[in-house]
């Protein structure tokens, strides 16, 4: 990109000198102030918490801290720049948090290729924050990553690119099922592009109770016959795709209730889609360019969503991770539970009264967003809710008494 | 500490929920503000930095950003008090960070035990910040990660418990050579305690000049013929003590122009000061309780220092560590140099016009001495002074054009 396009890009403007900064609470306003805040008070502070290490979520800025962490092997769209290419979209999410959730997150990209070594950043790093947001992160590893980080620490540990869109996405096929009338245990969703993304959602929706999935990606159609599928791949072939089908996207976006896009621009050929179920849905969120634009999607398809803001039902993560870590905080779980992902789908989708193809999925910029899915979740953490649940999100001690 | 006490003491009101947070430069009031601060404007960025890897300093807030980074493993006196302890110095030093030099400061404190350990997290977070500032790492070890980060990575890498604690007595042994018209060459500096902060200051002191270190540990006074010194202590053997001094602190302190002290309370005793040189100073630095309270110091001894803010001449890293940072950032330097850190002192001592008794190191809250310090830096790194340095810092490729 030439020096004048940069400068000419109100983009470029908006990102010049960083998009977030750290800030005093208070001020540090002469000795006395310093004497508390720093030595000597603050020792006694440090004390206090060697003796009783539960005082670190009251005495520090802990339990409202996320990190936003990524070694920027799959940002957006972009793949593998690298960590300081991918600092923007981080700090871009830390803005996001503290807009819709108040929550303090750094941006934090580092150096580390490997699953060992980003395991090992992340428990590294661990005793600062209170969650740990895992972003952009190339799959498989991210699975190997989240999985091992979340064993290790007591601390929520979400993949954003997996559980942000999947409790998105899942909320937007829950109001397909209201707004056409179908069953939700009658539906079929067919995903295309079963990365990181499209496996958590394809996970989720199974919990939800979804008829089937159907995955598709390079190979096709996933089903058992394939030999050498990667673990995540091999979980289409063993938990979706009851009928067997095989061949590939044409094949699969037959008699489909829901058709999910999670691949590139042009994925989705517009005579495909007549051929979906009656009052079938279509969500094209390739970004910025959709598998196909609204427009030539045919008219037999009911609902279309996509993942930009310049056409109805947005399908953005940003309706999803700031409640979602809000409720996780508020909760002070130690981890971020099935049951915390299917109460925030459930809780995102309840925000639309009657869903309908002007609006199945909540604005991003509605009032209120995060809040209702900070309570679900918190409310499916603490056991408030969700009785029919197997497992219980287990909860840190609760917080010493003021 | 029972927890009434944790009630009464106003440092615990003024820490909890923490005492710094993140906050966004600009809101993000819409979806046309969203498409610029995050996707898809966002994504060009990256791309941009990417391609062009210089450009992060100029669209991220990595170039007023510092890592103030611990494993708890030295803080204050306290001792080994891991990293969910250590948070609360970590986010006072941030908040000193912003409040004194305008820097975007991060605590993270990890779980690190080794010197690998932290090696691997320094060079791991190095892509988020423009520089690192270790804090409170127990020596030996704190001395190999300083080296081994700094060699590794192309931001200046700062420990400040060496550095501006050094940077800080430096300033103030200057001004006893301004106070009492010795000649800075033809002094002995007597210092009581040989770790990390000991160790660098003799170091800078050297560097600066003086005529004759003498450190003092566990072992006694550090000379060439104790066996099996380690090697900081050996660097005091080597490069200190010409005259082959040995015995304890009471042996140190005969005749010594300065005495420092980095030890504990009661380390030194008054009768013992009366056989310093004439028109001595004693920085008593241990904190809260230094090695001696003025007022015990005989009145022999002309000048006296401590870590207070209740008595004159507070020695606090504080002087230096914010302007220390704000220079080297500004000056886009690759490493903290020696001259950067020699610059620092001058410059520090410099804002005392007529070093006496009451004053000869500057206050804490007076306006001015950040900028000053940073401006000093700054020059040393670019080398528009200090044209006897032997070698420059190495800067890093200058700002892109706005």
């Amino acid at each position: 990109m030439a020096k004048n396009e940069l400068h000419d890009d109100p983009a470029f403007a908006r990102h010049q000198g960083g998009k977030v900064c750290v800030v005093a609470r208070a001020a540090v306003e002469g000795p006395a102030d310093l004497a508390l805040a720093y030595t000597p008070g603050v020792g006694r502070v440090s004390q206090a918490i060697a003796a009783e290490p539960e005082q670190v979520w009251k005495y520090t800025g802990r339990a409202n801290t996320v990190a936003v962490l990524t070694n920027g092997t799959a940002v957006l769209g972009l793949g593998d720049i690298g960590p300081e290419a991918a600092l923007p979209v981080m700090e871009g999410k830390a803005v996001l948090f503290g807009q819709f959730a108040g929550i303090d997150a750094y941006p934090i990209c580092v150096n580390g290729r490997t699953v060992e070594e980003m395991v090992a950043i992340g428990i590294a790093l661990a005793p600062t924050f209170g969650g740990i947001n895992l972003e952009d992160i190339a799959a498989p590893a991210c699975f190997e990553i989240e999985r091992r980080l979340q064993e290790a620490l007591s601390i929520p540990v979400v993949h954003d690119d997996q559980h942000g869109t999947a409790v998105t996405v899942a909320a937007g096929v829950l109001n397909v099922a209201r707004a056409t009338g179908k069953r939700f245990d009658d539906m079929t969703v067919t995903i295309v592009g079963c990365g990181a993304a499209g496996t958590a959602t394809a996970r989720l929706l199974v919990e939800l109770g979804i008829g089937q999935v159907i995955g598709v990606d390079r190979a096709g159609i996933l089903h058992a016959g394939l030999p050498g599928l990667p673990e995540h791949h091999q979980w289409f072939a063993e938990h979706g795709n009851h009928e067997g089908r095989t061949g590939g996207v044409r094949q699969a976006v037959r008699g489909a209730d829901v058709l999910i896009g999670l691949s590139g621009p042009g994925a989705f050929e517009p005579e495909w889609l007549t051929e979906m179920a009656p009052a079938a849905a279509v969500f094209a969120m390739a970004n910025p360019i959709p598998e196909i634009l609204p427009h030539q999607v045919p008219a037999t398809v009911a609902l279309v969503a996509t993942g930009r803001s310049d056409f109805p039902n947005q399908v953005n993560n940003v309706l999803a991770f700031p409640g979602l870590f809000r409720g996780l905080l508020d909760a002070k779980a130690r981890h971020c539970s099935r049951e915390a992902l299917m109460a925030a789908a459930r809780a995102l989708a309840a925000l639309v009264d009657s869903p309908g193809p002007e609006r199945f999925i909540p604005g991003v910029f509605e009032p209120g967003v995060s809040t209702a899915v900070a309570a679900a979740v918190t409310a499916a953490c603490t056991g408030a809710i969700a009785p029919d649940a197997g497992t219980r999100t287990a909860l840190r001690e609760p917080a010493l008494a003021g």
